[in-house]
């Protein structure tokens, strides 16, 4: 066992359980190299039910102190992770390249990615905004009831489970999105580390830990335990002391959490991102302007990641026409030049084998190309399909997702189907319209419909690719996501570990900084309704 | 069947579904007169399947046209709302009186509190903040990527149930708070009328009806059902185009849509108000100084409305003493001199009175005083209890909601026991602190506490009466609802029936009015982060 926060190189297979480090004694994890197949060091023992119990009594314990650090110092602290992630240097990326079989270059951009956001969620702390402060001053001589003073703010909900990603070794896992959001609305944060890439989690864990310890914070406000879904995934969940989910993986493993968190004394929130197709519709007139161009453009979006995003789009519609063959033409092309991919783990690899399968062996469903064929067994081949409107209509298998890079077009006879289409999807992270001015009057009756399916429309472009931003949203209505009301992704994400408190003529020398009369923070609030600075 | 939308009296008994007047053929519901304890005229026929069904259609095809509507267009229809209800007259206060007991003071003051809500979120529409409207222009020169335009504002969930709770005939029932969120948000409303007001529901029902009319709405903006729980209550939970739930009820009630919700194949929120025995603390100081003036006053708040209020305080924590002796004389004569109420309805009173005797059987529960008898049948009579703290740890029945003017005292060793207990309590609407200058460091320790556990805090007052402001939080953590994250009266509830949609570099031609540059609706913003009017 190690009690220092100083990295150890090689890794121990610990967990991280506040300041401790320990081995677990349940099943052991152990990573694959994605390029071989092969197992790596070291072992990563699995938590017990006693891990799950240690790291939430820290986590709570961790709580009243953490959540009323000033917004200040939770901006330091995310500051502070977010360099030990870049401290750890190139060991970092190189254990990610071999535990995801994802090239130098995606995990370089990722890792900018996760600091990235680490540091908009210092920013957003110190902009204030996010405490949604209002103040309704007393009105003593209102009749025939006075109005007593009443101030609200939000507080954080408690200590997050956060579930790492398979196809985010960095982004949506240990130091990704939800823990920056978590540890910025005030929540402590244990992590189930994805046993794709244990040695990648317990890098960046101890990098989350240093900050921890160099910034004077309780032990519990962070945790990292391995090892089985059922019994440190599903024993968080239903830990009293866990006050909100989030999670990023398959919809089997999102519902099994929901269920969980439903069926306790105390049920609670579960941002789950699951599944979704993304689909992508091609107006007639950018088709007719653009097709071979799209065509090529669409590939790579495609194929990106080895099509290992939840945005993937795995859905086309068009009219048919002689357009939409110069889409599949093009489409095909570009298709045939993508080299195979190793994929994340041996078991995405056969669930996508799996799924190309499936529809290579539909007979309604016809194969329009591939891309070159695998140099390795743990390479995926991308794969495009191509089905009518009405066979699409009668077999609701084709709308499953297939995770990886296969895509199916879909050839509706007119826009009006392509609508109907569009209204019988189910809910979906992104919706993209490809569009001429020409064709701004379907996109017009498109939107009504998208709204209420997705959380992001784009135009004209692709939706892999999500910025970390102020305005975006990635999530979306089930079963994109279990909650619709939310995102993953971008600042606003910190709204969903909060919850509205009110005090009532509170004493002055009790208000919170947030709520002072003069304001301290300078946040905007909403002063009788009246946003300002004041 | 009429298809007038003019109010037609004697009352009909029909269910307004759309513009449609139709009575029910399943079982009929018949409002008992509260201080009689008999029927009344018409009966209400009970909704069906085919009702539900119909209600959920209509509104289904109303969301598209009636969330595009403009702000300027829901504020305006929100006002006739408001004024439609005021203009029925005398009539809606005598029906509300006779159904549910309550005098007519309160029921005029709970339809200015209702027609002030409507107005309130006409005002909240035209302020436009809710919106949340965000804008992070394009970056096109940005390296590595160039940053695309994205906008992102929140977007009504789609059809919301409703759910009339007893108590509240006006403020909480077909034209209270969430029909007033949820038409605000642009979301249409069925609402499942309580049976213990059914022609108070017809009255406001048609009144509504009427401003949509006048308005120019679709007619599936707004409906009411009558009927049972099972089938028009389930039903509509259940049925795929209700998009999210507001309920007041018991926690039985509650937690059973909450199932029925979860279950189905797109889970919805549902936000239900259930349990609250609202903790009133008397600090050392605060009692030592005021005993007397806050046993006079706690009971003025427990006997308020027959103590049927969600924030009736039921249960009291002191450290024993001669000043807690003090506060308990004290309350013990108001109580006395505290007449016996007409209760809401027959089930109401049977189950106050089953929850009094089963304290008042309690061998280690001390009866401490009464209110005067009952003068009628339907009549209930204030009680007052009191045990040990040891006693109230041992039995965790005895923090049980008791609905009606009952309150429990704990006499505490002392205040270690006080935050003790506070740490023990489930979630509630409210927690009251009774202190005074030299108290501040125990309300220091008891805040963080109470923040975990409740959505709003009261200094030196009482829980019962709650504020329409935007500073309200009428919510809290399980059970005292379901979903803490919301609150049901106060313009901010109007969030609990949106969410975020991003919009990736949409042709300015498509913009909503929220989100075009030159914000036309005059909106606070956030651009690029930074709020403003920009």
């Amino acid at each position: 066992m190690s009690t220092t926060d100083t990295l150890p190189r090689p890794l121990t297979g610990e967990m991280l359980i506040g300041a401790r480090a320990i081995a677990g004694t349940d099943k052991p994890v152990r990573a694959i190299e994605a390029a071989t197949g092969l197992p790596m060091e070291p072992a990563y023992g699995g938590g017990t039910a006693a891990d799950v119990d240690a790291a939430c009594a820290l986590a709570w314990a961790a709580f009243d102190t953490y959540r009323e650090t000033t917004p200040e110092a939770r901006a330091r602290f995310l500051e502070a992770c977010a360099q030990a992630i870049l401290d750890i240097g190139d060991d970092l990326i190189l254990r990610a390249m071999a535990e995801s079989g994802l090239p130098r270059g995606r995990l370089e951009g990722e890792r900018g990615r996760t600091v990235g956001q680490l540091r908009l969620f210092a920013a957003e702390l110190r902009e204030g905004s996010w405490v949604g402060a209002r103040i309704d001053p007393a009105l003593p001589q209102r009749a025939p009831l006075p109005r007593p003073d009443l101030r609200l703010r939000h507080v954080p909900l408690g200590p997050v489970a956060v579930f790492g990603a398979s196809n985010f070794p960095l982004a949506f896992s240990v130091g990704g999105g939800d823990t920056a959001a978590a540890l910025a609305a005030g929540c402590p944060v244990v992590v189930k580390a994805h046993s794709a890439h244990p040695g990648t989690s317990e890098l960046v864990g101890r990098a989350i830990r240093s900050a921890v310890a160099a910034c004077g914070l309780p032990e519990g406000v962070f945790s990292v335990l391995f090892g089985s879904g059922a019994v440190v995934g599903q024993g968080l969940v239903a830990d009293p002391r866990i006050k909100a989910v989030g999670f990023t993986g398959s919809r089997a493993g999102g519902i099994a959490l929901m269920k969980t968190a439903a069926a306790r004394h105390e049920p609670i929130p579960v941002y789950a991102e699951m599944s979704s197709i993304n689909p992508v519709f091609l107006l007639p007139g950018a088709l007719e302007a653009r097709a071979e161009t799209i065509g090529k453009g669409f590939v790579g979006s495609l194929t990106l990641g080895a099509g290992q995003f939840c945005t993937n789009p795995g859905l086309v519609l068009a009219v048919e026409g002689a357009a939409l063959d110069r889409f599949l033409a093009s489409a095909s092309e570009a298709l045939a030049a993508a080299p195979a991919q190793t994929m994340l783990t041996p078991g995405i690899l056969q669930a996508y084998q799996q799924g190309v399968a499936r529809l290579a062996g539909n007979n309604r469903v016809r194969h329009v190309a591939s891309g070159a064929a695998a140099g390795a067994a743990t390479q995926g081949q991308a794969a495009l399909f191509e089905t009518t409107a009405a066979h699409f209509r009668d077999d609701p298998a084709l709308a499953e997702e297939v995770f990886g890079s296969a895509s199916l077009v879909i050839r509706c006879p007119d826009t009006a189907t392509m609508l109907r289409l569009a209204e019988e999807l189910e809910g979906q992270l992104t919706a993209t319209i490809q569009m001429q001015d020409e064709d701004l009057e379907m996109a017009r009756a498109l939107l009504p419909v998208l709204e209420r399916k997705v959380g992001r429309i784009l135009f004209n472009g692709y939706p892999t690719g999500v910025e970390v931003a102020h305005a975006m949203v990635h999530g979306g209505p089930f079963p994109s996501t279990s909650d619709g009301r939310s995102t993953s992704v971008g600042t606003l994400a910190i709204g969903r570990f909060l919850r509205p408190v009110c005090y009532q003529d509170m004493p002055a020398a009790l208000h919170p900084a947030a709520l002072r009369d003069d304001n301290p923070l300078g946040l905007w609030r909403r002063r009788d309704g009246v946003p300002g600075h004041h």
